[in-house]
This record gives C-alpha cells, structure tokens and sequence, in this order.
C-alpha cells in the first residue's frame, strides 16, 4: 500500500501538542506500516511564538494567525489541545462545518457543546473524535464506541480525576487533607487553584461524556450530582478503614428504565472491590453491560505524553475511517430522562453523633426504619458523654435517607451533624452495591 | 445515512455463534444507527442442522455444506466459531484468499497459522480480526492496534485463563487442587478434559497473539515457555500467603533490546499488585509502553455471549472501514529475536529443604551469592528434625537461579526438592518485578 500524506494542524503548542507533535515524528513509522498514513504537524496555533519550546517544530510551523489554520483547506485534520470552551469552541465549530476533521482533548468543550459540534461535523461529513477528552491514555471512548456497541452498557463507576485520587490516598497514608493537597501541588498532581478537580467539576465534565456514549443519550453536565471532596476529613478515612473500605471519589452513571442518573462524589469502597486498589494519579473506569458482565479499564488519567498518545489514536482512526461514515456521527440516538436523583438506590454508610443515653438507638432506629432504611453494621464508640454511630445500611434510596436524617437531626438528642456517605461494595455485577 | 445491508456467514453455530446471532438480532438497531450498517446472519455452518438449538435461526440459515459458505460470494463477512485448527483453517484461507473477510475467535488457528492467513488476506484485501480469540470481551486486541500503536507496549502481564484463575482462586480459599477443579468442571469453567487450560496451552496461544499484535513481530507459539498449574500445590498457596501474596498463573511477554521473552507459568503476586485482585474465572491484562505508561484491561474472559460480543465488534469494525486499508494488513512489520530463556531477570521465591544442622544456611548463602542472587527476605521454620526456608531473592536472571538450586540440590545437606516461583511485586512501570 503506497503511504499516504496527511497534514496535520494543531490548536496550541503546550505539553500536549509537543507530545503529539514528538509521537507522530517519533513513531511515524509505526504508524505508517499500521496504517498506511504518515502524519505530519504542518501548523501550530500559539499566542506566542517567540517562547522558547522543548521539542519544537520547524520553522514556520509555529503561527499566532489563527486564520492560518482555519483559513488552510489543505488541513486534513486539527487536532485541539488548547483547553477551555473560549475561542476553542468556535475554532472547532468552523474546521468541522467546512469538512475537516477535528481531535479534542477538551473535556469541558465535549461536555458543554456536543451537541452543536456534533450537528457540524455530521452535515459536513466530518469526524469528530474525543478520546483524550476523558482519562487520557485510557481508551474508554473507542471502547465503548467500537468494541461495545452491541452490550447495552447500563452502569458506569470510575475514578476520573486523579488529583482527587491522589489526595485521598496521601489521607489514607495518614495526611491531612490540606497536607495531602499541598503534596500534590508540589508534585504537579493539582493546580495552584484546585477548585475543577477537588470540587468535582473536572470528573462531573468526564462523567457526562462518557454515559453520554454509553447510553446514545445525551447527558447534559447540569443533570451530574456534583459533590467534591472538599469536605473529606481524616475521620472519614478512618472510619473507612475500620468497616475494611477506602474512601475514593467515584463518578456513577446507571441506566434504568430509561433513566438515567450520574453523579459524582465521595464513596467508600470495600476494600476487595477493584476500585479500592487503584492509587495515586491513576484512574479506572468499570463498565457493565448485558453480554460482557463487568470490564474495567485501568491506566494513567493526566499527563502531557498520556494525553498526546490518546490525540494521536485518534488521529489513527481518523485516517484509517475516512470516507466510510464510520463513526462519524453524534453518539447520540436516544432521548433517555434524568432519574430523579433521590430515587438512586445505595447502600450507606450513616455517621451519627447523639446523647449516650438510653432509649436513644430505638428513636435512631425508628426514624430510619421509617424511611424503609434498614441497618446492615453497626458500631456504637461512647466519646464525652456522646455516642458516635457508624452504621452501613442495606440498599436504601438516597432520597429516603436523606429524609430519616433530617429527621434524626431534629431530635433533641442529636448532636453534631448527621452524615450520609454511599458505599461500593465487593465486584460482581449483581452486588456492586448500587442498583 | 441510509442503512447498508451486509450478508454475514458463520462457521459453527455453537454456543459462540447463536450468541452472536442473538446480538445482532438484538442490538440491530443500535448497530445501525452507529454504523449505518445493517448485519444479517444468512448462512451457517454446522454439521447437523436437525439439532435442537437454542436461538435457533429461520429456516435455510443451516447448511452441513462448507461449499454453501465457501461458495457464496455474496457473503460479505464470515464469522468463524466452530474452533480447531481443521477444518477451520482451510476453510478460513479459502474465504479470505478470495477476498471475503473473516473475524474469528479461534486462538489456536491464529496462535499456528496467523502468517499464512494474513498473507492471504493481504494479497485479496480482505480483512483478518481475531479480537475474540484472546480474553473473549475484554478489547485488548482493538486497543493495542488502534488505540497504542504509537507507544511502543514493551510488556504485557496478564491472567488470560479463567479456569486456572478459578482454580487457584479456590486454592486460595483453602481446596486442594482436586477439590478446586472439581468445582470447576462442575461450573462449567473447566472442560472434562482440562489439560489445554490447566497446563498453560491456552495461555500460551493467546500470549502468543498478545505478544504478536504488541511488539509487531512474529512471537510463534514455540517461543512461548510454559508451566501449568499442576505442580501447585496447598502449601505455595499458603507460602504465598504467609508473604503477603497470591499465587496467580501469569503470562508474561518482554521486549528488551530487540529480544522477546514470553512465558507463562505459576508466580507470586503482591497483594497491593492490580492482578492480585483479580479473581475468579476473570481475566485480566496490563500493558506496559512509553507514553502510556501502564494500563490494565480486566473482564471476562470466556462465555459464550461475552465471546459473542468480541465477534461482533469485530463485524463491526470491518464494516466501518472496508475500503480503507484500516488494520487489513499483518500486524507484523518487524523481525525480533528471542531472548534465551535464562536470561529473563525477576525476584524469586525459594522453598528449600535442609538438615537443620550449623553451617548449613552458610552453604546456601553461598550457592545462591556464587551466582549472584541475593536474598531480600528469609523465613526458616523448623519441621522434624529437617529446616524448610522460604526464601525471597532479589531481581535475579532465570538462568543463574536454576544454577544456584541446581548446586543447592547437590549438597549432601539437602531434602526434598528445592522450588523457585517468580514473584511479581507491587505495581509501578519501575518496580513491576521483572525487568
């Protein structure tokens, strides 16, 4: 098969576009004898391009005109390793209305305008391709795309941020979570400003992509329950580790009956359940469909070379799907409903803080059996008088327990406050523990 | 789009190929409107088409003529799940030398006979995938040829026999190997005949195409060094145990220098080691590469629907990308050596038997310091009159630890027979444990 020659554009020149630069050089020709392609980077679009660069390219690449890419109809296909929705979103917007192909790493931009780049790339004939968009080197897009079309994935669990994965097992070692945080900012793990990933909205972004592929229904980033781990305190941890769990942040998306529910937030994990084990910055991902039980993915979340390995797969598939409609089009074909989220079922784990006195667990025991939530654990630990409460429930609805709490906050012997963590149990698709 | 209409064929109509009926059946829809592609299966393959069948097919889709298939060239795609290398060899170069394409789920005929079907395929432009002949649903195929090409994978460690994994998993819960195959076979996890699996052929075939599609080059079968699960007994389970470890029937491939090592046999593995975890008739397989880092796939890794499901994201995959030359080709393009078996560096672990006399541990050190192996972790335990050790060495080549207990056994002070495992350490690109 003769090689064929494909220039490529890239938007932005920063750690990952010097990565995709440096693997479509270094590995050109692996990538020829696999595909038949070799890919050039013929432009870059920077704000400046006097900035000294590790692995620049050759003279003339580098442009600050971004008309020079957008204006070049010979650019088979951009690549977007810019980040944020402003300009990347309407750069993106006119290469693929006027037929080009375009790879994305940006999360935020997938999440918050699918929909409209999607509807460009489909009337023009265009591909659009994410994978870097979510963990990275992790292939979980084309994977669900292409190897699982046919297995009615129905239940997403991940852990999607690996700055947050990274604080809660430095709190797990011991540290607390400011000492855990300004660890993982001297390592480069988190940002000077944190919020995106402590606070959730990074994984939330990730969330929305993913169960928008796995259910072919869109899943707007207004419908994830976002909770961060802001709040996570080495109590917690502790408390995790006596019932021989972890705490981890976990995105959760489940499909049922048409409807869909994905949140994000602070769970505790038994401890023999994959998810449990995976530490630091790495992030895993567990699918479950129909014909294929439970498959997880597993790899490094971030990283400028991780990220550019994804950009350039993509790019792969682009050029060895041109011209044959696969995969072309919006992974979108159903209308699924949001279920309310109170309606999500769970086993919990209760911390409650009352009076060490009598009769006080039966007024306990009645507000929650109210409420249909039944108690799995208990351990009752007396501190000054109080009596702090660890209790795993069995499977209860969030919105149930949510009222048997306040409930128990409004008794005179309530002290402190009431908290309600979920709970992921041991693997197995028929007990993992959220329904 | 409008929808294409595509004519599939199976070869065998077993539990694999009425799965796969039943998916495309089920999952059209779905198919279609990620595709734009219609697949229909219209012919199968069996030799008595008056069984009773379970999703049995509408009438005339049975055929006991290999000509009714062979002869067809209206068939697009023909699936091949009837297993064994004859008939289904022969069959399969016939269809791909006349330029229809094959997925096939049959480890054994492309472990043996890849080069020669790729080379057919090759000179007709037909396509050769073979995703659901390694670890049934888990995409480790499409994610090293699509999705890594551009990151050099070096290693591949992965559990991809389910009846080995069962059994020792069921070791670990205290059966004696009998007990646990046993169980097995009365699962269903395991054949009547169970020697294929339980003495690492399966293994071996799969590590054979895992190392193949990974390094690019040809890894025959005959390269692959194998060790059943026979020899296993209660007490390295408990061994392992004892050191924090579990004993996991692994099948590992390096390249280094040019040179490949593959093997499968019998190691220890870390508990706080992603495999560790993995349990049960699961499967599970991490890969390691320059820009990726390490990812893990993990799932299923034999059933009939889940083998199903590979087929049919093979299906496609072929039908979004005919035309394009996309992974039609061989995915060799190198010609690597293989590395002398007693080369392959790890830890060890030692179990060595002794007369429980003064100077003795002295000779051993020796033995095991004259070749270079030093020891990390030693337990001596006493037992009548006799002393067992259990040793754990540093990184160590094969080669001189079987010259170390080779000397060991030769000593006059030596029982019963001395033993090495190797032992796969905590996780970590830098530390897996074997180099």
């Amino acid at each position: 098969m003769p090689s064929v020659d494909v220039p490529v554009a890239l938007l932005g020149y920063g750690t990952v576009g010097a990565s995709v630069h440096r693997l479509l050089e270094e590995q050109g020709d692996e990538i020829e004898r696999a595909t038949g392609h070799r890919l050039r980077v013929v432009r870059a679009l920077v704000r400046d391009a006097d900035k000294e660069r590790r692995f620049a390219p050759a003279t003339g690449v580098l442009t600050t005109d971004p008309a020079d890419v957008l204006g070049d109809s010979s650019l088979a296909i951009v690549a977007e390793v810019m980040g944020g929705v402003e300009p990347a979103g309407p750069y993106v917007l006119e290469l693929l209305a006027s037929g080009r192909s375009v790879v994305t790493a940006n999360k935020q931009l997938v999440a918050r305008r699918g929909a409209e780049l999607f509807a460009a790339a489909a009337s023009s004939g265009a591909q659009l391709r994410f994978e870097a968009s979510v963990c990275a080197a992790i292939p979980v897009i084309k994977v669900l795309r292409e190897s699982l079309v046919s297995t009615n994935v129905h239940k997403i669990v991940g852990i999607v941020n690996g700055t947050t994965n990274f604080v809660l097992s430095a709190m797990d070692e011991g540290r607390t979570y400011a000492q855990a945080l300004a660890e993982a900012q001297e390592l480069g793990y988190a940002e000077a400003d944190p919020t995106d990933d402590v606070g959730g909205g990074d994984a939330a972004a990730k969330l929305a992509i993913l169960s928008t592929v796995a259910f072919g229904s869109r899943v707007p980033l207004e419908w994830v329950a976002v909770e961060g781990i802001e709040g996570v305190t080495q109590e917690h941890v502790r408390a995790a580790r006596a019932l021989d769990m972890r705490v981890k942040l976990l995105a959760r998306a489940t499909l049922a009956d048409g409807r869909v529910d994905a949140r994000v937030g602070p769970a505790f994990v038994d401890v023999r359940h994959p998810l449990a084990a995976v530490e630091g910055p790495f992030n895993a991902v567990m699918l479950q469909g129909d014909a294929i039980r439970e498959i997880t993915l597993e790899g490094p979340g971030a990283g400028g070379i991780e990220t550019a390995s994804a950009v350039v797969a993509d790019l792969v598939s682009i050029v060895g799907t041109t011209g044959t409609g696969f995969l072309q089009d919006d992974p979108v074909w159903h209308e699924l409903e949001r279920l309310p989220p109170g309606d999500l079922a769970s086993p919990w784990y209760l911390r409650l803080e009352v009076e060490d006195r009598a009769g006080v667990l039966e007024r306990l025991a009645h507000e929650l059996a109210s409420e249909g939530v039944s108690v799995a654990r208990l351990v009752q630990q007396p501190v000054d008088g109080h009596a702090t409460l660890h209790v795993v429930t069995h499977e209860a609805p969030a919105g149930r327990v949510d009222r048997a709490l306040a409930a128990i906050r409004a008794l005179p012997e309530s002290r402190g406050d009431a908290i309600a963590i979920p709970v992921v149990s041991q693997r197995g698709v028929e007990n993992l523990g959220w329904a």
